[in-house]
């Protein structure tokens, strides 16, 4: 399998770096091909800016996704994103591995995500009207390829549980995993995360690069998260909301959009 | 009433910047003093790194989170952050205004937060043990202040509803809402969206300021989200869960953290 791997910590002598580290060889070792973006590294431009369309008329108002659009067609993005693009056109795993600051993704992470998933690459792909809201959410771009995450957190599991105070780390990624890789076509493996690394010493790092390595030990055979594809006649069109029965009464949110298969609902 | 307003869109010349004009002129207009931290224009610095540290010693490794506890300490933080930070020790009311870009923020205000919500200031604050997790989510540096998104959203209303393929908004943000902002003490006025933005002439504009100018003439009257204070009493420590019986049986998810007085819960 060819595998791109987004890093996205400041510093490779971390916990996160080290993960990364195990990964790169895990994968390398059983056969894998792995290419790193080390956006630290490689000094990431995080900002949507007007640099980004260097086509753009200098009077002209910048509307981000109209400018996206036309550079996208016109071949005029950015050497730094049309790079990345190819990356991800050529790899079948996509793999975003990062520290969960406030909840999400850093800065320089997301930065990567709103400079490459440029429109008629990542959004605005299909026929998009008002009977099909074009193909997004299991189709695209990158359908028929995988995603997942590696993520570090501080916090506790307890806290980021079910009924743990800062969300369930499943509600909190939603947004990225649903949001961001399910919409340009990709199944999602559900994340890994390796929670108190702030707290951890040798032993506790040897756990968790000891689960990283059963995890992707079974890529090939770990089930997506069964989110619904959009075209798939789960949804009204065109307001694009669940049809009704297709859920159980009791279940709501972002869990209405999982398939009753993958996970209990409710 | 002090309002620091944090625009996050690269043209003034926008749908968003017109809101934004809207926002300042009715606020200076009802006698509220405003500052506007306008993060393109400034060039603010999205990615946390190195440089932010400049106490750092150049041989060790970076951990993120006992740099900024050092520099916070120290009175060592860059000059850019420590005047966000005076000005939200100012500011009676935050207003985070931007585009939604894959379902949050753009990285150049994920970059303020990451930078500007330093150890000691946002998070460590307060005693920190297995009996009481520090001073958050509802107490804090910025306890007793309000905040406020103002968001502009290319999608439909209804692909943002409770059954819309996006997932509901007020989930969307939760992480905002809840773990950014009520995090460090603030209660949490709900969000102004607009919808369609992409799509809209200037009659449609006029509707969307009208109904913005509505919600900053109530300011003062508008009740918060009722999320539950973490030293209230609602959460067992040191799990941070919910205690059982809190929360109606069917609630689940994100919708345990907020007060079944300020909305229905199930």
């Amino acid at each position: 399998m060819k595998v791109l791997l987004v890093f996205a910590h400041p510093e490779p002598r971390s916990f996160n770096g080290a993960l990364r580290d195990v990964a790169v060889a895990e994968l390398s070792a059983r056969g894998h091909e792995v290419q790193v973006s080390d956006l630290y590294a490689a000094g990431w431009k995080p900002a949507v800016d007007r640099a980004d369309f260097p086509g753009l008329d200098g009077d002209r108002p910048l509307q981000p996704s109209r400018a996206s659009k036309q550079a996208f067609l016109a071949g005029e993005l950015t050497p730094d994103v049309t790079a990345e693009q190819e990356k991800l056109r050529w790899a079948d795993l996509l793999i975003l591995q990062f520290p969960l600051w406030w909840f999400t993704m850093p800065a320089i992470l997301k930065g990567w995500v709103d400079r490459v998933f440029s429109y008629g690459f990542a959004y605005g792909v299909g026929e998009h009207s008002d009977k099909r809201w074009g193909d997004r959410y299991g189709e695209g771009t990158l359908a028929g390829k995988r995603a997942m995450l590696i993520v570090t957190a501080g916090g506790w599991p307890e806290h980021y549980s079910a009924r743990g105070i800062n969300g369930p780390i499943d509600d909190l990624l939603f947004p990225i995993n649903h949001g961001i890789l399910h919409y340009p076509g990709y199944e999602v493996l559900p994340p890994f995360v390796a929670y108190k690394v702030d707290l951890l010493g040798e032993a506790a790092f040897g756990a968790a690069a000891s689960a990283l390595r059963q995890r992707l030990a079974a890529l090939e055979t770990t089930p997506p998260i069964a989110y619904r594809q959009q075209n798939g006649g789960d949804y009204l069109v065109p307001t694009m909301e669940l049809k009704p029965g297709l859920a159980p009464p009791t279940a709501n949110g972002f869990a209405l959009h999982v398939g009753a298969a993958a996970r209990e609902l409710g």
